[in-house]
């Protein structure tokens, strides 16, 4: 893509509203627009970094046999009013219509999914099943206040898993934990990121998060230093040794919750009798789980733990492109070189603007491509062009013909 | 996708409370769930679809410079004021707070666009651009009634477009309306779809609708015998000849609006002052055109115009997949067959469930893939498997080495 064709501009000025490393460096660099706090537009850069993490969940989670379907926002008051959420959930958005029907807008999907599978489940036969969206959540958050790490409206993938009993749900948790950490370790996290056990609300004994260490987190765990499994703080003093291995020692981190999964047995189950019938022919109400990632936080969390006081560090397999070309004056050659890695399928921005050499440089390191390539004058006498990967000091020339072979 | 993997069903029956064709097949078929009168779960099936119309829509504004974000659906009141439209537009859903701030669900994002385009340009340099998004809108529809024609939540693509002058605006608009039939053409509605003349409002003589014949559409419009030129009713009485050709044949026809493009003029940037320094040094107000396009109602629309009295009859470029591959008990033929097909990248749906021939070739023409492939006894003998397009009468029998050369 021509950065000429991107309507988006950058700013030095840090957003005045703004604390977080995160919005500070997305709304600078043009990848996303507050609209209100906790509400932001996802601009071509923003989207194209959501597109790539949503492609790597969605892979993870067709590998784990999760089908993908895509459900309302506008919920009946009917079906919070089942599970008794209505009026529990202080940060559920409720909207009338003009004949007075009051409706919630979806912070999670257990109310709808469940009268949903129930239409089309009846035997053990059809079990076990596992289904998942990418879905806009709304969620009145009081303290939006960390960028698009906690928003009122949030891109989310919600994955519901449906068991004849508990031990196949089991294997499903676990193989969802390896699906998780697949996904992290793909967006350049695992090493930060901990599997966590939290409180399990009143249906089961623990639940587990996802957390990764990071300053800006809300969270407080306590990693085994044997292990590495973590526990939350608000476990921290009914759980006195390690869940995984019994030790004792743990230190403590600040930590961004970057993924959640509960078994649910029949909390939401029950209240909409969703029922089979067992192979002996009794009734059987399904046993539930259920797995959240936050899209948008995982790519608030991403940019938390790579940047520098330049500007965002992009992983290659969630940067809006992989190469940043800057043509400084040689714009015949930069164009040769822009439709080749094209030809190539190199995701290349190519900065044709008409500009200053050291606005595009910083540019270049705000927005945080892995690859600067620079054509000018002074790269052509030495040989081609500059290549510089974003995380290395130094530049190194290379031959125009040798650029694709050295970012292939 | 294997089928015993969907965890939908097909039904026989027509759900009670729906009347157009589209709802009842895409719903027995399990394309679609009803949650409530105009708002639909898309399933596995129809989410499939969703996203190749999504892709094609994608692609042609692309061709035309348009540029993806996605905006919020929480939109601030204050905006809406400022256009007058808070309290214009019946249709729109308000959500209150807890500290009773309101907001717009957008139905639209006029309200949106405008004053982020505003942070970002400032020079006639800046333009023209053009930027578009998917996204669900929300619309307090009172006559839901024609299934996913008309929703009350719905994906829209929305493109908006920014200009110096109206000179540029026409051009731009010229190029759209080539890009809509391009769309049309590939989702294979181009011959029933006629550009249609229709009420300006305020700020324009004219707006431009995409209407295609059908006896379920909630327009009439008039056709010139001509040139294929259309008037929408609403102007007929002062719209005597054909705008292109000035013929005073016509011919009647009911029809779907599948698409509708304005010129805005400064209806949007004037109360938001979007403006940008000429050449000269004067202050320009910015001129805009809106193109929208809902991309469910395309999809009822495809079923409306293809379909037969066993189901629907999906266009190749549009269909959930390409091939329905039918074991009637031989399975490892199959599974052959359809790894084979998966490896060459033909997307196949393989019904290997337990039931009878006779449910799954009722299944296949249900659900309306655009080829069928039947391995059976019967077909081996006859020396390989069955193929048969949805819309031929025949079945005829190919060798095994020659299914991909068949489909491809």
């Amino acid at each position: 893509m021509k950065q000429s064709q991107l309507f988006t501009k950058t700013t030095k000025e840090n957003p005045k509203d703004e604390t977080s490393i995160n919005a500070r460096l997305l709304i600078r660099a043009g990848f996303i627009d507050k609209l209100m706090a906790g509400i932001y537009t996802l601009l071509p850069l923003g989207l194209r970094v959501m597109k790539k993490i949503e492609n790597i969940i969605r892979q993870e989670m067709d590998a784990i046999n999760g089908v993908e379907i895509f459900m309302p926002s506008l919920q009946p008051k009917e079906n919070w009013l089942k599970t008794g959420r209505w009026d529990k959930m202080d940060d559920l958005y409720k909207v009338k219509d003009s004949g007075n029907r009051e409706y919630a807008l979806g912070s999670t999907h257990e109310e709808i999914i469940v009268p949903l599978v129930k239409r089309f489940i009846s035997s053990y036969k059809d079990l076990p099943c596992y289904i998942y969206q990418f879905q806009n959540k709304f969620r009145m958050e009081l303290r939006a206040k960390s960028g698009i790490l906690r928003g009122r409206e949030f891109m989310m993938k919600d994955l519901y898993s449906f068991h004849l009993n508990e031990s196949d749900l089991d294997d499903y948790y676990q193989k969802a934990i390896k699906a998780y950490f697949n996904i992290f370790e793909r967006a350049g996290l695992k090493d930060k990121t901990y599997l966590t056990y939290a409180s399990g609300g009143s249906f089961s004994k623990y639940s587990h998060e996802f957390q990764t260490i990071n300053l800006i987190g809300e969270d407080i765990i306590y990693i085994c230093e044997k292990c590495n499994l973590a526990i939350n703080k608000e476990l921290k003093s009914e759980v006195k040794k390690c869940p995984g291995c019994g030790s004792k020692k743990f230190k403590e981190a600040k930590a961004i919750e970057v993924g959640n999964i509960f078994k649910l047995n029949t909390k939401y189950s029950a209240p909409f009798d969703l029922s089979v019938t067992t192979e002996d022919g009794k009734k059987q109400t399904v046993i539930m789980g259920c797995y959240g990632i936050g899209v948008g936080r995982l790519m608030g969390t991403i940019v938390e733990t790579f940047h520098d006081d330049l500007g965002m560090i992009w992983p290659e397999a969630v940067a809006p492109f992989k190469v940043h070309l800057l043509s400084l004056g040689q714009n015949d050659e930069a164009e040769k070189i822009y439709n080749d890695l094209n030809k190539t399928r190199i995701e290349v921005l190519y900065d044709d603007r008409e500009i200053s050499a050291g606005e595009k440089f910083a540019d270049a390191d705000l927005i945080g491509l892995p690859y600067r390539l620079v054509v000018s004058d002074k790269s052509l006498k030495a040989g081609g062009v500059e290549l510089k990967k974003r995380t290395a000091k130094q530049v190194k020339i290379i031959k125009q013909e040798n650029i694709i072979k050295n970012l292939k």
